[in-house]
């Protein structure tokens, strides 16, 4: 692939580079005191994230802080049940709310209309794409159909037993409202890469303590449906699936769905990066973020070993959980100098332009 | 191995049966009836656990009831902090709570005599013994002292964010907690098999979300230092390591420690169970607790799978988790009447008989 090519879509094609390509989940957000200025600004966090000035902004407040190799727009997976219908909100301080689940037909008839009511996040995609560097890749993404739907169905982030007990207890109108997502997530995701989005990052965050008939229901074929959606539109932005804590089953996944890369959460073993880039995926991950937040002579030791275990083939170095929000700047920057070999300057505030 | 010797200690040596034992987690407890009657005579749970007359009759509740092949003592995890000099204590309706953290010093001190606080938990064993009968295997236990630490650590179950943080924080003050739970919980082990335990479980309930250098250090460490010091202790009885949530990482664990069987959780693939046989573990799991609540043909199907792909090696059939209290005692009855090939008869409280 040509030099010029993002390093993040250089890794996703398989290549293995000379040193991997970096970037955070949640590097933009809460850690950032300039993001919680520009937050402030903002009536509440639905908004925000329907804002393309904004949200542009936020996505790039990381990017000139670090030299990130990836920026990822800055949006919500809860952004879908709002366009099929479903109230959502955000309690401060205790996350996401939603109201009833729509009947599913009419969520089914929401489809169609829905990718419209998404299009500032596409807005957002063409205003950080201007502005970011050729060589800095920009990521799209979504919620799993199966995290969406533990939401839509508990109406807010919890132990998810209630929905688990729905996989069983309703599974035709559990596999129904799958459909649903599945459906308007690859709509979404086409927009996104039409919009500039150059790889496309699928979530599913709460893809940990489910049987493996149930995994491959509500995990793997929803994916493998969206990624085959989203070719059979002509798109052909890379994909990087990301069933966090899919553990013993990550290997199920990495074989059934036809994704580019996979990300690894905080668990994985060396064994199983490596196992996944000799099956021809491209690995992501898996740094602790609690090891972020703490710092110190653990957290060099660590990002040493990650860079050694898997440096070896296609790999993209990140986190194996969101940034937390107490995360020092300076060892996020730490991080990034060592695994880019750049010096990171902006510590502070300075520099950090907020729109 | 001799046709007389439980058919649980069969599997656990290593024998491929005609057809797995069976037992479930928490078949004893708050799913019977004539268990929530016995705990209305005890003033506070931890009570129960050291009254041998009335804990040794809610272990053979289930025995009464379901053609089990093992019985596992009625006791908990947290009776090792207790006679630590920790105080322990149950909130109806919301868990364990647990004192201030003693010194670790004054906890080391109090290793020698932790045993002698836990003589109930013996008795118990030996009231059991008496009345199971021989083909029916009895199983001692502990919670892993990773498991244990959290709660020493955080006062209550939680998300482990704080333990897992202490991990890197005071990796030299976790080691040193650790190491006084190893010593206490190998020692308590010795006793429960010296008392008529046949086997020996050890309950890692959060091995989950751990990066593999720390559930090298946490994990595995202290599993293969209380197996070495009970064997040392010339204890021949077999262990069950079950690190709950471990996924990617089961394998390593398989690998480093010398128990003869692994519990699988929920997540566990078929796979992974086929690799540990081949490894020469015994394997027990992995039947979704949540699936066995909501029964069905789902449940008879999932069943079936189960006992189809692991009944070619060492397999003992349970669940992934423990039973849940709302889970109707029919299920439970059908589960094990077609894993024993025996009517159950049993349903009501009929027979059941209550100290």
């Amino acid at each position: 692939m040509d030099q010029t090519t993002p390093r993040l879509l250089r890794a996703l094609a398989g290549e293995t580079l000379d040193r991997p390509p970096v970037w955070f989940m949640r590097q933009a957000g809460r850690s950032l005191p300039e993001y919680r200025e520009l937050r402030t600004r903002a009536k509440d966090f639905i908004s925000f994230c329907h804002d393309p000035e904004m949200a542009a902004e936020a996505t790039l407040q990381p990017m000139r802080r670090f030299p990130m190799d990836a920026a990822i727009v800055f949006a919500d997976i809860l952004l879908i049940p709002g366009a099929l219908g479903q109230e959502v909100w955000f309690e401060a301080g205790e996350g996401p709310r939603l109201g009833p689940l729509p009947e599913i037909a009419a969520m089914r008839d929401a489809v169609e209309g829905s990718t419209a009511k998404l299009s500032a996040i596409g807005e957002t995609l063409k205003l950080v794409r201007a502005e970011l560097e050729p060589e800095r890749a920009l990521i799209g993404f979504a919620g799993g159909p199966w995290t969406v739907a533990t939401y839509m169905i508990e109406g807010r982030g919890s132990m998810r037993e209630e929905a688990r007990s729905f996989a069983y207890a309703q599974p035709e109108k559990l596999d129904a409202l799958l459909d649903v997502l599945v459906d308007s997530t690859a709509r979404y995701l086409v927009m996104q890469a039409r919009s500039g989005a150059q790889a496309l990052k699928i979530f599913e965050s709460w893809a940990d303590n489910l049987a493996e008939d149930v995994f491959e229901r509500i995990v793997i074929r929803p994916h493998r449906a969206i990624v085959e959606k989203v070719r059979a539109a002509g798109v052909t932005a890379p994909f990087i699936g990301f069933p966090r804590g899919a553990g013993a089953l990550v290997d199920n996944y990495a074989a059934a769905v036809p994704v580019e890369g996979v990300a690894l959460d905080t668990q994985a073993s060396a064994a199983l990066g490596r196992r996944l880039q000799a099956g021809g995926k491209t690995v992501q991950g898996a740094l602790d973020n609690l090891l972020l937040r703490e710092g110190g002579k653990a957290l060099d030791a660590r990002v040493e070993t990650l860079l050694e275990q898997w440096s070896g083939g296609p790999y993209i170095f990140n986190l194996g959980h969101g940034v937390m929000p107490d995360t020092p700047v300076e060892h996020i920057a730490r991080v990034v100098s060592r695994v880019t070999g750049q010096p990171v300057k902006a510590f502070g505030l300075q520099g950090a332009g907020v729109a």
